[in-house]
């Protein structure tokens, strides 16, 4: 169970997280290069397998256990019109979850992954952030202390997934907060909005911006202020596998909105984290470049729930597949060039 | 076993191959649209399920037996320098891959595909394609028939993938001799050679095509004359998925030269295929190109093997776990936008 009370304790125990095993790191780069290929053939899946090792502590590991968790939150802003589908939704998707029937299920099916889902308050949602800060902070601790327990401490990869009706318009907003810009290139379609729609995205994003001024010098008051239970609870689950040294594959724009937050207020907080994808969500790109992480998967996907993650789940096991049960030229007697 | 004896009756099968199921397809299509996500959210991965579906001719399938071919040929071009291992690493992987220590052996497994190594003649290199053709007729069609008879017919799809010392050389001068340009612009780095190397190896193509000058008017000739039984053999084996309507996913540069010979020689006999990844052996994107093929993967892997061809099974199952395995709107009760 989680051992913060405060979110000024939530950010001491982040701030103490143990660094990646530089030792294990360090044997498996040198494995790395026995291993029967030309030296970089493998390409991003060797860089993968040394990161993956260095975390776990394990110079030729396994990934086992995967962990694949979904949020759900609802949203005061969807008061605004912002979403192209009824706030109702987050609910009746929760239920397909829960009965094993929306595509986060079968994708965490096929790659062996674990699937926990959360639903937040759901009759309660947060409070419409043009009007006020979304959260309270007992509200926002404990969506992170739900994240925080949510998380399988014996689980070898973490993936964190989203469902909330309104919640791209809520993840523009913490964007827009964190690295400027206008309004208008951190919002996007969405599950589907028109261009008045995308007009007015930006519209509530500028007047949230302007409501909760007194919030933007940090992360977290950022999170609280413009993001959701749901997002709230994915920077918690992040922030507990990064104590716990489980490395995390994050998914979408706002996966990644959340974890920029938690990237803000501690610096280092991502460094466990991998990008699985880039979304068709317009302004996931730009949100990754500020984050400084490449995507594994670049697919068109934009649905959210976790599945860009949970897809690049089977890049992460080829890549250590490959690296842990390999031989090396010497095992199988092949020359090097 | 193969029932062709001449490249005419080889020919003549790949021309009159069943198309894709029309009807299978359209159904996939609208179920697909009915599925409890915002239309087009699981971006590729749709067109993904939908082109398996039709080809399969189940607008609902599942990806049984994914089978993974490696074939292995010896070059006599290799006495020209051009490689930075010696010729004996073939002979040497072939014999990993046989123990199960090469990157293909790990991901075949990850993904739970059958693999399948053949060995052609390796004591017997092709003959160096700057003197003349690289194989003679009644070789050309052995190494055809090997490729063809090494598919298994129920399998639910197919990779292949190779190994030669010299056959990026050997891929280059297929690839020029099929879509012009310099020499230069079809060269790269293969296992590794530095600037000289890569300046031989454009000059070895310039003289590989000039000896075969009479040969470039035909997708198959080409192939004869300039590619190995190695590439021989995945053109057969893609032919015979062709026939029996088995879905193939492209590996890297080497696979690709070979598709493109068989897309020169009887247009729309790569329809079932998609390309897997995009290497980083340098004209690997050019050649997709002219395949009109968007790979699905991005990964900088330039290891051939079939190894970005069998990361991206995992994509293809995940595609078609979503779209055979989710809810629709109706059944799960979740409002449509």
């Amino acid at each position: 169970m989680s051992d913060f009370k405060t979110l000024g304790q939530f950010r001491e125990q982040l701030q103490k997280a143990p660094r990646a095993d530089d030792s294990a790191r360090s044997a498996a780069k040198v494995r790395n290069v026995q291993l029967t290929k030309p030296p970089g053939a493998l390409g991003r899946l060797e860089e993968l397998a040394i990161w993956y090792a260095g975390w776990r502590g394990q110079a030729r590991p396994r990934l086992e256990r995967p962990q694949v968790i979904v949020f759900a939150g609802n949203h005061g802003v969807t008061a605004q019109g912002v979403s192209a589908f009824p706030a109702d939704v987050t609910e009746q998707m929760v239920l397909n979850f829960q009965a094993g029937g929306a595509a986060i299920n079968q994708l965490a099916q096929v790659f062996g992954a674990q699937m926990d889902v959360y639903a937040l308050a759901l009759d309660r949602p947060t409070a419409d952030f043009t009007a006020g800060p979304a959260m309270d902070e007992a509200e926002f601790l404990h969506a992170i202390a739900t994240g925080w327990d949510a998380v399988d401490a014996q689980a070898g990869l973490l993936a964190t997934g989203e469902m909330g009706i309104g919640n791209t318009t809520s993840a523009a907003a913490v964007a827009c907060a964190l690295f400027g810009g206008n309004a208008e290139d951190w919002v996007g379609r969405g599950t589907g909005v028109d261009d008045a729609g995308l007009v007015l995205k930006a519209k509530v994003v500028r007047d949230g911006l302007s409501r909760n001024s007194n919030a933007l010098g940090d992360g977290l008051e950022i999170l609280r202020c413009l993001g959701g239970r749901e997002l709230a609870a994915m920077a918690g689950a992040m922030a507990r596998a990064r104590v716990e040294r489980i490395p995390v594959i994050l998914d979408g724009f706002i996966c990644c909105a959340a974890a920029a937050c938690l990237d803000r207020a501690v610096p280092g907080a991502l460094d466990h984290a991998v990008a699985g994808h880039r979304s068709a969500e317009a302004a996931h790109g730009k949100l990754l470049e500020k984050l400084g992480k490449e995507p594994l998967l670049q697919l068109d996907m934009r649905l959210g729930e976790g599945s860009g993650a949970a897809l690049a789940i089977g890049v992460l096991q080829g890549a250590i597949a490959c690296h842990s049960g390999m031989a090396t030229f010497a095992e199988a007697g092949v020359s090097e060039g």
